[in-house]
């Protein structure tokens, strides 16, 4: 008998981001102060559907009260196609939509619906390398 | 010294559902066969916001084969008003908007926007009690 796969076929070129990753990182906006923070990604997968399970946390360094947070899936289609959907501690759901770079282990996704924002407009147009 | 509050006051009349709930459902839609799940629902917080994040995944009742999950954040407002955001394993991301009552300790919550969905046209009305 074959061992049963660890990833789905479509997950496995993108199974190096699977896990949790840590580190610090800092923000500035036009309205607000500049700060420090510290982020965790955490990455899952079920290896019966071609979706990685997606969170991201904050917390304000020094103090470690938590800041932004938001979950959400990646759907991998046949074609290297990529989705992201989110929903984020602010309220917003949003739709992104890219491709996989298989070569050079890049991901990159545009905002294609941002729902439920009041003041932002627009938010990024690539997400993660 | 007083203590540090364990909820967030707005959050605190919703703190029963705070915690990980368990149960078994059956699903029926016209177009695929009925089928039976075990499905977990957790609700975790943290006291400086008025925040709860909320997961929800289920899997098939027998095999244990993961069947739907979605993540997102349930926003209570200072008014009884409540938002729930949603990201799903689908692809679909979906805010709904309603109140709290207190009294019957019942969360009532309508879908004011559905995206990215190719082929679902209305959800649900109101989703949990």
């Amino acid at each position: 008998m074959s061992e049963k796969p660890k990833h789905h076929p479509l997950v496995q070129p993108l199974s190096y981001i699977l896990g949790t990753w840590k580190g610090q990182g800092s923000g500035q906006f036009p309205t607000i102060s500049s700060f420090n923070y510290i982020e965790e990604l955490q990455f899952s997968h079920s290896p019966t559907k071609p979706i990685i399970c997606y969170s991201q946390k904050t917390w304000k360094l020094g103090s470690g009260e938590p800041m932004h947070a938001e979950n959400g899936f990646l759907r991998v289609k046949s074609d290297g196609v990529v989705e992201l959907v989110v929903a984020q501690s602010t309220g917003l759901v949003e739709v992104q939509k890219g491709k996989f770079d298989g070569d050079e282990k890049v991901i990159k996704v545009e905002s294609v619906l941002v729902g439920n924002a009041e003041k932002v407009l627009i938010l990024f147009k690539s997400m993660f390398y």
